[in-house]
């Protein structure tokens, strides 16, 4: 997207971040349906005269995209999921306004959930859950498309079955090794979708809500391991490889995964005074902390991918 | 607590914030239990030099009471409410250190939930869930309590059956009335139990833990309504009040309840341009907003409580 | 404040919180001054039938209470401090409406502040600060006033002329004595005013935006110290003490100090392994940390104040 | 960076978020100078055993970064840039590790300024001010840098010479065109140097910290204009490209900068009921929000930079 201007080289995108709507629908039984979305939309247009002159003839006011967010909610009659919305918006952008090349949006879904009362489902009732469906939709002017797909916020933790031994030790290296240890993360993946134009997406309007799920299961699957003997970790590394191996190999429509799975430690408590020890550890008691945290991230794709 | 110094009144309390643990138990068959809290301790206590000279010989260091946090979690043997770990701790202070007339303990319980798979509980996995547990338990050098627990964070949403009406009218009022509109809320709940001293609280060591998923299941019950048919609300004030004395009425070991709900607005959608209407309302398109807020809060208590 | 109702004691208080204005005034000569204001209301009212029962005939909507943020800065024609804002509000409320015995506004002011180029102050331009102006106005029907004003944010160091010795000592205690630490602190101060009554504050409209650069100045005076020679705080408490009485010193009009000084730790970095010592600790190298923090807070009043 | 392993494409990174180190320097006359850091680094590493298998024998433990932090920072004897610090840091880990092919440190300093008493510099007082210094270094095997310095959290508000004009309009738009509005945003700059190797960058252990200093006047002069007139902004989109393309002109060992500067909207109020106007908008009374927010960013580069 760069071109050159003044003698320089210039990139630009110009949107709108964090349009917030809410969406009912309701069956005639009377069931409702809600999604709270927060939305963020990027243009990329020939508009570089707004830049460098006193001339927006080109530009799309940013209130109208705004706008536009909700008519487009609006016009949805029947329940769909985020990744459609997005993909509406998005084909909306590029199709509506000559002057826009490529259109970008993102989504972070609120996690209202139903509420169980008695084991009944409330047919109007909601609760707010915990980790956050997202999704980034880009949409070109000739139709081709990258749907990406995610989760934030997703916390775990196992007691045990962790360890993390036979690292490199140098003169800055102090941290002991160990076969028992808390594994804590607060997971944010992104999977992408094959589907590389508007006409190949699926047509089923929850499809992507399901995969959604589908991915959730697989990625705490793989992290906890069975209910009863759980799984060994080496490492966070080796955890989020097999997350990531399991996520493509189950998925057939997912082409590449990207996790960022910070290290949250849990140190072990030792306190000691000149009078001997106050806190001896003994795998129970742990200090949890936010920083520093260690930080691993990978992306497995399959070979043809280009994420 | 106030007293007097150079002809002023002077009251002071010191502590330590933020102080954060992780406890886990495991049985014999291997199943773990986790809690992870951030405690906060304040004390009142006789060491008015420490401010007027240089003499801190009253003074109870803060680093002295964060070791002393891992030196009670370690002593829990077995798992306990975050209730009985706060009165734990308060009993330390006021008892261990002669300066300390009073000590106030709060807690916030991460809410770390054991993961089930295929109906299946984990043995050591567990997922960070939404509404957070809290405690301030206050012991004075007597043995007198005050034991307050809470819910914060408990976000909930019904997309029909509320309305607000019949409000005072005047040249400031641009609110129309409305039988049908949504009800949003972050409810923040605190209820203080009836138990005045050390030694009449519950022996049970996970009492209080059951305690909170009732009242909470009283709360969003009153909030909600029956599955199949909700309750219409006429404000946000008389669901609040009805919360609150459905708590009072349930448990009668609960002398007093505190409810804050802010109203978080889900704003009707209508635009217009000189066009016409580019979105018109139908009870289906909302923005969702956080500021500003209706702030509704009240306190309903027996009439002999203190609170 | 409390009630009777159904056999209950009942307590309830309702308002709009975190409405946001920003007023700009305009001199003759082109000189603008902008002020922003984030508003919190409530209002103590005698409104319990909206709680008993479907009857909302004495509730003022908080969305009334929002519009009238917006008309009484409208009315403003001249600039005026957060203080007299707050009591022009808290004012109407009490006066406008019958139901309505007091009324309780705290604004948080945004910290614009004229921006300088070359030693010239800008005609329209301005850059956000740090440490934010806030009052509080509690005003009853009677026409009582209580005016409290404060300093949130106001963050300060000093890298030396601070120590902490001679604390208890005891089995739980593992902190080393020191004469020679950081001393770090984000400074919450509050100065209640000695004026009672709407009728007896002074008629100055920036009367109290100038007290209030003189109170922090003399805050941050008594923290550090003269520049050359600094000060030895033998512990925050001390410090904390000299600062709140320094202001009640300094100004008559003001009854009543509260000051929040958490000791934000700097750390000595201290790190070894089993070849010896990676780093070793000579008054250089910390690790500044929010969490745990000491937490220090303490109320100076002249002898008459009720705060 | 991405290699094959098992039939897939793979890219891993990790190491070590949020390192806070705070390092004093004293002079001999007893002044003092003090840096807060918060660092994260991330290693590009040949360690793709540690995701296959049970098999760290390649990993750098983050535990092992973290120390480093502390140990680089003990061995500046002088104070220096935090660029300078990333640099060296960087620059150690690509050298100390056969296994690690490139090192990338974040830094971002906290604004600790010295306090001026009446009108003199205090010799170990600071205090906290608002925008912040960033750095990213990033330095591979062969001693190739990318340099990249900014600032964050700049907020700035001009009260007039701002307007949005002859924008597209389209059945979405409702916004009004106008040449007098409030024009705020918090600008977050990137600039990178063209120094493209560790040997080439310049000798002065301060130079880029008066680089920061010099480019932040650069930015806020264009933004703002001439104290007395200031100077008219037809778009975020000029004034921005203004902001860049002087910062180029002025800086030559600057290549590249990117700007994101998001138009936080001041709304007019205008408020009605069906009485009349309660409200009537005349260039006074406004209502800031931060959400929704135009999003407006850009990068301008030197013909030959790559950015």
């Amino acid at each position: 997207m760069a071109e050159r201007v003044e003698g320089f080289n210039f990139e630009q995108r110009h949107g709108k971040q964090r349009v917030r709507v809410a969406r009912v629908w309701k069956t005639k039984e009377g069931k409702h349906y809600v999604v709270e979305w927060r939305v963020s939309i990027s243009l990329l247009s020939d508009c570089v005269n707004s830049y460098l002159r006193d001339d927006n003839s080109d530009i799309v006011a940013t209130d109208t995209m705004k706008n536009t967010v909700y008519a487009k909610a609006k016009e949805c009659s029947e329940i769909l999921s985020v990744e459609n919305f997005a993909i509406e918006l998005a084909k909306h952008f590029i199709s509506f306004y000559r002057q826009v090349t490529a259109a970008i949006v993102n989504i972070v879904e609120k996690p209202w959930e139903r509420i169980i009362m008695d084991g009944q489902p409330h047919m109007h009732g909601f609760k707010l859950g915990s980790e956050r469906h997202t999704v980034e939709a880009i949409v070109k002017k000739s139709g081709a498309l990258q749907l990406t797909s995610g989760v934030e916020g997703l916390s775990v933790l196992k007691t045990t079955k962790s360890g993390f031994e036979g690292f490199i030790r140098d003169k800055y290296t102090a941290l002991p090794e160990t076969r028992e240890r808390m594994l804590a993360t607060e997971v944010t993946g992104l999977w992408r979708y094959s589907y590389e134009s508007l006409s190949s997406i699926p047509q089923k309007p929850l499809y992507f809500m399901e995969r959604y799920n589908d991915v959730k299961r697989v990625l705490l699957e793989t992290f906890f391991g069975p209910p009863n003997e759980g799984v060994y970790s080496p490492s966070v590394q080796n955890t989020l490889y097999q997350m990531a191996r399991a996520t493509l190999n189950r998925f057939p429509d997912i082409d590449s995964v990207q996790l960022k799975m910070p290290n949250i430690h849990f140190l072990p408590v030792n306190i000691s005074n000149t009078g001997g020890q106050i806190v001896k550890f003994n795998d129970d008691v742990y200090l949890p902390t936010d920083e520093p945290h260690g930080s691993i991230q990978a992306t497995l794709s399959r070979f043809w991918s280009k994420m």
